[in-house]
Order: structure tokens, then sequence, then C-alpha cells
């Protein structure tokens, strides 16, 4: 393997832009905002145990000032804040290994993070967990560009790997706002699905192999790198989506699209979620293969980005806006199916206007619309964030639902998401956190979300904040699995304890 | 759920035709082939178990006698034959979580079935497992047309259930040549790839959700018909490959794609195997999203077709074939696509030879040239079959090295397979199964693989007759963690024994 290919974690610029607002409150700690979590019984960090970290690491790897680690225990937007005195730097999986062996043995709680751009409060320490980082893991190890399939560690950012596999004519199968922050062995351990899921499905299918390490500290090797293995089970499958429960997942083998040769980008306005879900079942039909994306906003969610994030719409305001993508490999076939496609749905009159470009800085001002509202929502104040699926034609059926439900005590109910995918991202937003806002809200939305058989987290995944109402998205039998695979693979229950299973 | 909704499995015609030649015999019985093999401390069936079943299931749902159950204990391709002396048939999840909870209890094994149809013995009994047969669950559960999602029983044909979604405007994501007997209960414990996984991805991707019974009988409710859904651990992917080793799959939940609009199918001759990899890449770039499968034949194998089967060639001889087959929303458009292509190809003397068409009947008759090389090969004798992924530049290497290795004790060896996916089919047809053959292509095939980082099953699974070689494919590590997995999940070991695991 070519270890050390191309070091490019730091070349990129960060696209998740921390709202300055936001950046001078310090939220609550987590264990005072939810007093019924109680610490696990593991072991208090001494300083043996640093000495050791530091013997292992090197001292630089190892931060334990209390201004250092505070980045490493607040997830990003704010909403909640652990309070661990150490953050370790592993470069290799070796290291991760020998720090995990550790942990378990001396029963310490370990919480890996990644780029901390999780909304689900899962990448930061509840108590006093050792956070395990993996900004140093960015090494692309290889890339071959007849199959297309990318190795690399798993501190890598997003974008970065996007850019350089640019420069072999492929791309990244998955992009979400985060991209300039978010690290990819983040988005597999969270299954993270984003902007074109749509087009090039999820993590399980375009994962091709990874390694990762027990809590034992033992190496599994899933490594492959090839498209079709059918020797024995899948294990990969285990890591991906467990939200680093069952391990840290140190090294991933991706499966990496054809850069398109055409982009074309419509940002249409229309009047009605009938008419969206028209737009887009129009959409399926006649741009079939080279739909890349297909997303909704609501007028509320748009006037964060026109209004916080002072960006400019290329249409007049209306109740809601769509974006659809095209990807494909000829720029005059793809034009002439989208064209045909926007002339039918502005006749008939289910769009009322719209624009199409595929000039770069013009596709990148509209995407940057839809893309920087979670950040822009943070100027509210507190946001309570929801992440559901549901089938189509109730999709939007929420947004009215939780508006009469907190009726003026929230700034603003709004949604938006990937139409295509049936998973929808409501936000309320409200001056400050209140815990009695939160009891009108929860758990009325998931009961709302179960029964329409929906799911509570769509792609954001359990985290802390979710594990409570995990039942109402998943069988009583699954959970009892769950918790037997836990129990089996971190029996001392060092791995990111308190998130994911209730 | 709307059960009963159609019953469809028994509409369809069979596509496998079982050779009359290989019928004509029984194959030696794997205890008596494997000698090595030891029988388990299982149960012997006694009267009170089938009493307990006939009780269970009702009589008709309960074969013992002999020859009603022969073809139960045998592969199609005759390469194994178990001794069971009872076939159950269960018709819903309850009457299998009842049938396992009474194996569990009483250590009676099971080997479950769907059509038999596997290439690695997998599927039918070693010695004398109960069989439990999904042939009378074949329920289509719902179709959703919006979301293009299909809720079917586990014995539900393939084929079938493809023609039930094209009346919807839909189609399965995946195509085999065995569509017309397997089932996809079968499909999705063997993670079955087949002929456009390289446009529509694997099971891991298209399985939404499942229904499984454990062996102790409990049922694993993970039927979402959701497209997104990160609520916890991501179960259903420990079942989806598994090979029936850690619980009977009973309902599945699949994302069908749209029915594409326009088909074209090209049949290529070329010189050389460098020929082909020119051919694939080319393909891809100006193909691009309408590529739809991309097969290679050699000579050896399409003589099977045209000779054993009596099929037609449209083109005259060569080296090498290839089938190329475009899927579109837009005729027009994937014409000119590709015409351009084959315009190019065949003008820099890539291709040699070919011809296109998107006439169903022709078509049909191109695809059987590569669909029925399997059946084809029954007629040389018997047949051994390895199902290989290699790095897609060493992809052909497999063919000359084994020739070389067997010389001229076989009638043919020969290789076929998902060029899109560097997956081959190497075939090597001996007149009779002799040990001292096997022996001069067993470990080499495997550690040939092994050295090139290959898969030793890329698509037909571990079944009983690739166990032993799993490690070949699987790091030390990962077999430990799946021992693991199949300790907790079935303690006993009822579940399929003697496959899968070493």
């Amino acid at each position: 393997m070519l270890r050390n290919l191309r070091r490019i974690g730091s070349i990129v610029p960060t696209n998740v832009n921390y709202c300055t607002h936001a950046r001078n409150f310090l939220p609550q700690l987590t264990k005072d905002r939810y007093p019924d979590v109680k610490r696990g019984d593991y072991a208090v960090l001494n300083e043996n145990h640093l000495f050791h970290f530091v013997d292992l690491l090197g001292v630089e790897k190892v931060l334990n000032d209390p201004s250092d680690c505070e980045k490493y225990n607040i997830d990003w937007i704010k909403n909640v804040r652990g309070f661990s005195q150490c953050v370790l730097k592993p470069e290799s999986t070796e290291e991760v290994s020998q720090i995990l062996a550790y942990c378990n043995e001396h029963r310490i709680a370990v919480c890996p993070q990644g780029g901390n751009t999780g909304l689900v409060g899962g990448s930061v320490p509840v108590f006093d967990e050792v956070v395990l980082s993996t900004e140093l893991m960015n090494d692309v190890i290889s890339i071959d560009d007849t199959s297309g399939v990318i190795v690399c560690q798993a501190g890598c950012i997003l974008e970065a790997l996007d850019q350089f596999l640019s420069e072999k004519g492929l791309m990244m199968p998955l992009d979400l706002g985060a991209k300039g922050s978010c690290h990819i062995g983040g988005n597999v351990a969270t299954n993270a699905g984003g902007l074109r899921l749509l087009r090039y499905g999820n993590l399980h299918g375009n994962v091709l192999g990874l390694e990762a390490v027990k809590a034992d500290g033992e190496i599994v090797d899933c490594l492959s790198t090839l498209k079709k293995d059918n020797t024995g089970y899948h294990l990969k499958h285990l890591f991906i989506g467990s939200e680093g429960t069952l391990g840290i997942i140190t090294t991933v083998a991706i499966q990496c699209p054809p850069r398109p040769n055409a982009i074309n980008l419509a940002f249409l306005g229309l009047e009605s979620f009938e008419d969206i879900l028209t737009t887009f079942r129009k959409a399926k039909q006649e741009l079939g293969e080279i739909l890349s994306s297909c997303e909704m906003i609501d007028a509320k969610s748009l006037d964060v980005s026109t209004g916080h994030c002072q960006l400019k719409s290329p249409i007049k305001e209306f109740p809601f806006y769509m974006l659809i993508e095209t990807s494909g490999s000829n720029n005059k076939h793809d034009e002439e199916k989208l064209n045909h496609f926007l002339e039918n749905v502005m006749n008939d009159g289910t769009v009322l206007d719209g624009t199409v470009t595929n000039e770069p800085g013009k596709m990148r001002a509209i995407w940057e619309l839809r893309e920087r509202i979670t950040e822009g929502l943070l100027h509210d104040g507190y946001v309570f964030k929801y992440d559901i699926s549901l089938p189509i034609k109730d999709f939007y059926s929420l947004v009215p639902a939780m508006l009469e439900k907190v009726g003026k005590d929230a700034v603003r109910v709004s949604g938006y998401g990937h139409i295509g995918d049936g998973n929808i991202h409501l936000n309320i937003s409200v001056p400050e956190f209140r815990p009695d806002i939160l009891r009108k809200i929860e758990p009325y939305v998931y009961e709302f979300t179960s029964n329409l058989k929906g799911s509570v987290s769509a792609e954001h995944g359990i985290g802390f904040r979710k594990q409570k109402y995990i039942h109402y998205s998943k069988s009583e039998s699954a959970i009892k699995l769950m918790k037997d695979i836990k129990k089996m693979m971190d029996p001392n229950g060092i791995l990111n304890p308190y998130k994911v299973l209730p």
C-alpha cells in the first residue's frame, strides 16, 4: 500500500462556517441539561493513564489542557457539551488499536470523533469520555483510476477527497453540506446520506471495504477493494451506521463513480407541496438516469439563507422551491431532456418560475442557498432539529402539524430536504432552549412519524439525542438483537457510551 | 399489509432448463464424496418429530417419502447430494418461526432452500438435515408505484416479480440466468449479483428491509420500506449474504428502479482480452449513465451455447465476445450514444465485428447465448465451477493459467462473466469427477486468486463447497468475528450447518 501518497487534510477550505453568533456562547453541560442520564461505571482519568497515552503517541498527540479540549467537547450546533479532559490523536490503525486495548483493560470510556459535524450529539463526550480524534489520520493510501476505487484513512475530509478524485475524472459518491469539515470515517460510521443519494445510492452500496478496531483493540480487516465478494458474512455493514459504538473505523475503500461530463442545475419556484410531488414524479420519468439530485426548500427555510446568510435567490419569492440537478455524459442530450421537462412543467403551471444553469459559479450560488440553511438557522437561537423519513405523499405534512403544536413559541418552523429520498429536515428554532417547548415537540414529533411508518432519523443517526426514541422506528426484536451485538463486540461498553442504544 | 395481493409463483415458466443429460444420473452422496466432513451432533429425525411437523403445518406441507424428497436433496448442477428424509413447506413467517423454535429445542439441523439454483452446494442438505423450502411463501404483499418499493415473501420467483413489476413501469434491480427458478429470498440470502449489478448496484443497496427468523424462532422485524433510516445498527445486512446460517429470510422489501423506456443490446466480436479492456473503458466513458450491462464470453464458452444448446450466434467466430447493453429514458439519445461508441471502437479496430438491436426477440436470443452457458456446460460431464473476482487487468489471466495446470484432463477450460464488475466465471469441465483433477485445480485456483487480492467467491457464495477456502479471501480477524456472530445468533448451530464457516 502506498502510504502518505498525498496528505490532503489541511489544504481544503472549511465549508461549514461556524456562526459567529453561535460561537460566542458555551452551551449548558449535557450532564446538567439531561440530568436523568447517569455517568457509567467507567474509570476516572488519572495521571497514569495520561502518561501511558503520551508514551504511546508522543506528547503532541495528547491534549489535556481544558482550553485545547474545549472544541472537542461541543458539537457545532451548540446543542450538547461534555467535559473530557483528554483528546487523543492517533495517526495509524495500530495506534488506535493500542489506545483501545488499553482503555478496554482500564475501563476508560472513549468517544470517537471525526469532523465533529454531527447533528445528534453523537460525536462529542456526554461526560468525561476520552476523545479519540481521527484528524491526523488523513492519508490517501491508493487510488485506482480504472476501477474507481479510493482507499484512505478515516480522517480524510470529504471535500478534499472529492477534489483529489476530480483530477482522475472521478467523484465521491456522496456530498453533503458539511463536506468541508466532515471526515470520511465519520460519514461511513454514520451512514451519511446527503444530496446525491438519489443517484449514487447509500454507503452500504458504495463502501467496498473497511478496517475497524474493536473495543478490545483487535483490528478487523475487511478492507476489500473488490466490487463483488461473497465470502462469508458482510461484516463491514456492522460498522457502517453504528456510530462508533461497535468499533472505530480507521480505513475505508470506496467505489467512486466517474465525474459527469455535464451538470445542469435548475432552481424552481412552486405554489404548493402537491406541485412539488408532481414535479418530482415528472422529473423521475423524463430525466430518468441523469437525475442526480432533487431537493425541496420551503419559504421559511430559504428565508434563512437569504436573510441570515445574506445570499441572493435567483428568482422571486414563492411558497416552495426545488433544486433539480442532472449529471450525464453528453451535455447536448442532457440539456434537451432538461429543457423538455422544464417546458412541460412550466407550461402546465406546475412550476411558476425557474432558472437553469450549467455555469459552475452560478450552480455553486444556488447550492449555497440549500447547503447553508443549517448553519444560518443557528442565528435564530436554539434549534430543535429533526431528520425524518416519511412516505413521500406525507413528506411535508409534518411542518404544518408542528407549527400548530408549538405555535408562537417558535421563531420559525420550517422544512427542507431530499424529496427524492423521502427525507425531510424539520427545524424548529426558538430564542433559547426551553424544556417546556421541548415537551410540546417531543415525543409528538416521533409519534407522528411512527404513525406514518417513517423513520425518526433518516440520515443523521441516533447519537446521544435520539436514543430514547429509537423504538419509534425499530421493532423490539431488532433492538434486542442490536443489544446482543453490542454486548458481544464491546462487553465493557467503552465505545461511545450513552449513544445509539437506549 | 395486503396479504395475498396476488399469488404469482406458479404462473411463470422456468428459465433454468435442467439438462436431460444431467437429469438421468444421481450424483454421489456428499457424505461419500467428502468423507472428511463429519455429521454434527444433531438429533436423528424420528416419528415424534414428523408428527409434530404435521400437526404444525398440515400433512400436505410435510414431505417424507424418499422419492418426494429427492429433488430437494440434489443441487441442480448435480454436484452434491444429501439424504434428508423430511421437507417442510411453511406458508408464513409464523410457521417458519414455529418450525425453528422446535428444531432448536430438539437440536434438529435445518437446511433452508429457495429455488435450489445455487452453485456452491449451499441450498441442499449435506447429511440428513430437514429441508425448509420457501416454495409456498410466494405472496406479493404490497407494491408502491410512487416509491417503487415491492414487499413480498421470500419464495417469490425473481422473474415472476419482474413480470409483475413491469405492469407498474418498474423492474427488479437484479437479473440472473436462474431468474425463472430462483427465489428472491435465496437471492437476498446469497447476495446474488447477476447481469445488471454494474448499473443498479448490489442487494445491500437495494434491499430496504427484511424480516428473518433466528435459529431460536424469534422473528426479527427489520421490514422497513424507507430509502433512508439511520436508527441503530443496520441489521438487515447481517442476513444479506449469510446464506441462511444466521436466520431464515421470510419477507423482503426491495427498491425497484423504473423500467427503462429504451434498451439496446450490442453483441461484439474481439481479438484479444486487451481489446475487451479497451472497449469496456470506452463504454464507461461514452455510455456513462446508460450502460446497464457489460459482459464478456470467451470462444470456448460460446461454443457451449452454440454447440450443446444449439443456439445461433449473430456474428461469425472470434476469440472473444462482449455483450453491451444500454438502458435509458430516451431512445434517440441512447442510440446516438451507442452508435457513436460503436463507430469509434470499430473504426479503430478494437472491435472486429458486431451487431446491435433493440428488438425484444433478438435481444432475448443474444442474452440466451450468455445465460445458457451454465446449463449447457453440464453436457460436458462434471464441471468444476469457480466464481472469482479479480482486479480488472488480471481478469482473464486465470483461464490460461488453469488450462496449463489441468492440460488434457479437461474437456474444456473456459471463462465468461461480468467484466464491468471484475467477476469471471471459470469453468473446468471433465468427463466425470476425479479427485486427482480436483487436486490439480485446488487449492491452486484459490492461491492464484489470493495472490492477486481477488475473491474466491464473487457472487455465488461459500455454501458447502468453498468453506475450506474462505481464508483465501478473508482475514483471520474477520473470520473470528464471523464465528462470534454465528455463535451468538445460532448457539446450537442448527441453521444450514457445514456451510459458509470453516
